[in-house]
């Protein structure tokens, strides 16, 4: 397996294309997005546990039921969400791209990003439609239009792309993803479209979809608020020749190691770009006596608003991750617990069963002032182990957050 | 009912003192209160659910097993957590106490708020004990020094006492009470110590307390962090005359009310001073199914940091409020929710059925450019109602835990 370029046009047989239509009033922006598969594929998706849902999630599910789908148009801007004429704005969109490009209104991903509860007025997207699809491209260029279109206050590009073999053919996948704020995904997550010219049955796309999101998507958070509009796709053309995958085989196997590059990859772009953060969080738990009490102490430390302002101060205070893991819920023996930070410049141990050790205060400064920092955290109750990634909680953030709609 | 003046000294027979002794660096901020009864007084306490607890809580924990208490010691600048000789720091606390003033170790309440799992010393405590006993006193001043000698990051003083009536006998409660930050009790509660002359038996105590908190302490969130160390803590002297409360009648009803008064006031104190708040956010929530699902609709409002970061900005983004509902958990039907918010400068609805309204932006921002506002939430589906306290999210918050050891 090794990274390539091309984004979600990596894969055989996929275009895309992104504009500004004028959902977003700054022109210099991009908003509107396509991705666009020669052939249908097969399609799947997880979404948003949020009861409060964005009506393009409502169109999507519905048009993926057949597992079969050609085509992801998304806008960013607007969230559509909370208005009384939701689903007739996401209907009518499929409908508008059906009469521009050939593709069956039922066989297209629709989706939204924005501020929840303005209606979004069809206009801008009816007039941009020709555009979008004219510019439709399989090159570099055309992925990272696709993923400046669904970018809301994202201040980097988020896409990458894997070539694998799958039965001796060559196959790629690719992705672009948008996260910042909202990001605390639960079952799903912001939004994350994959393309793949690997041939594989709708079933086992969703079964390989839904195992990666757990350990990936699921152990991402930026600030605790689960949006109501996320969503991963993935779309599978075939287009690479080999054998269909149908089920869990060598095969399978090695499609869902080619998935997990892509979305771990995607997991660390959404957090370390969470809104107003300076560095990457990523919490790394082992010892632990099952997994999921392994996953519940990384997501409660990465979502500590204490320790998360603490990384921004680099300041080593571990007594907030105790803290955090205490609180979790989670089923631990408080008095095995060590902890230790890690970074390009150097780890330092600084708890071990439970309690504080003497370490230099300024190596630990030194250790917490890069960009990306892990902390280490040791059950010493077992095997189980989990990862989770988050961000500092910065001005930025409050300053981002506090006047977001004007 | 009335408000009256003293604190915890406005109870009979009770004295309090705050000095400082040295555990904090700062020698202008006070790091160490007593509180002390005339007499042996029925005690109850509820403490922190967090598995990380600070050890005080367990000494404190043993020695009110038998429902009885005298005195409370508390120091402030170091949380006595995580360290491996904490247990031990925190008995010997209690001894110290009791070589200075008539009071059995078993019989003193100890508490530490600061920073976790640095070595408490025991030196300063040990040292400044002598003049902490000699400067006890019942007047507000001192119930005043005993409220400042427990405040860490806090900005403004807690403090509160009624007067009310038991079987014609004026009875008195107060309270005093430090917050800020790392708030979100869960059972618990940051620390908080009340006192009544009224004659209640323990075990009526603790139940009108644990019953109490359930509906205030548990409903404040500063930051999510469920902290080590939360504890309230009441001592009932009896030497107000009443006849002994000792069954649910309707001296335990008055005095109930009378509790709640000093709590929801506390509550209300804590919220709207938590770290860098500039605004007390209240969240009342109407027309739930029951009980449990208004409170989970308030809380999560009140904890999601979007919310927060909004209301900072008097940006009435009531998407993020629709939001918050939809992920806590709770069964509601969406569209059904009507959302409002109220201040003293007026108040502006601003979703009906899960779907926007038009309304005033002008309008909105003065209603929340006051410094206290209620988001109303009116779920339409039944009569189950509960409020939730919080605040802002501001730099404030960012800059005080960015760097808060050193």
């Amino acid at each position: 397996m090794e990274i390539t370029s091309g984004g979600v046009c990596a894969a055989k047989g996929f275009s895309a294309s992104g504009i500004h239509c004028g959902v977003r009033k700054n022109k210099t922006k991009r908003d509107l997005a396509l991705i666009y598969s020669e052939v249908p594929a097969s399609a799947a998706a997880v979404y948003t546990k949020n009861l409060v849902k964005g009506a393009p999630l409502t169109v999507t599910k519905k048009h993926i039921t057949d597992g079969v789908a050609q085509a992801v148009l998304c806008n960013s801007g607007n969230a559509n969400t909370c208005n009384a004429d939701g689903i007739e704005v996401a209907e009518k969109m499929c409908e508008l791209l059906s009469e521009n490009i050939a593709v069956k209104p039922s066989d297209v991903i629709v989706a939204s990003t924005g501020v929840i509860g303005q209606r979004l007025d069809i206009t801008p997207i009816a007039v941009g439609l020709p555009l979008l699809v004219s510019e439709l491209g399989s090159s570099e260029e055309s992925s990272v239009r696709a993923a400046e279109g669904i970018m809301t206050t994202d201040t980097v590009l988020k896409e990458i792309a894997v070539k694998f073999t799958v039965g001796g053919k060559e196959c790629h996948i690719g992705g672009i993803a948008k996260g910042s704020g909202m990001i605390h995904p639960n079952m799903a997550t912001m939004l994350v479209f994959i393309t793949t010219d690997a041939a594989i049955s709708p079933k086992m796309l969703k079964k390989a979809l839904s195992a990666d999101i757990q350990n990936t998507f699921n152990m991402v958070s930026v600030d605790g608020d689960t949006s109501t509009n996320d969503m991963v796709a993935i779309l599978a053309n075939g287009m690479a020749g080999n054998a269909t995958i149908s089920k869990e085989d060598e095969d399978f196997a090695e499609f869902m190691k080619a998935l997990n590059t892509i979305t771990v990859y995607l997991c660390r772009k959404i957090a370390g770009d969470g809104e107003g953060a300076t560095k990457l969080l990523e919490c790394s738990v082992t010892g632990a006596k099952e997994e999921e009490i392994a996953k519940t102490v990384a997501k409660s430390v990465i979502c500590s608003s204490l320790f998360k302002a603490a990384m921004f101060g680099a300041d080593a205070n571990w007594g907030r991750v105790l803290c955090a893991i205490g609180y979790s819920g989670a089923d631990v023996d408080v008095d095995r617990i060590d902890v230790s930070f890690e970074s390009r410049a150097g780890r330092i141990d600084v708890c071990k069963n439970g309690a504080g050790i003497d370490f230099s205060e300024e190596t630990a400064k030194e250790v917490l002032s890069e960009k990306e920092i892990n902390v280490i955290i040791d059950l010493n109750s077992g095997d189980a182990a989990a990862t989770a990634w988050g961000c500092d909680l910065t001005y930025d953030y409050v300053k981002i957050n506090g006047d977001y709609r004007t």
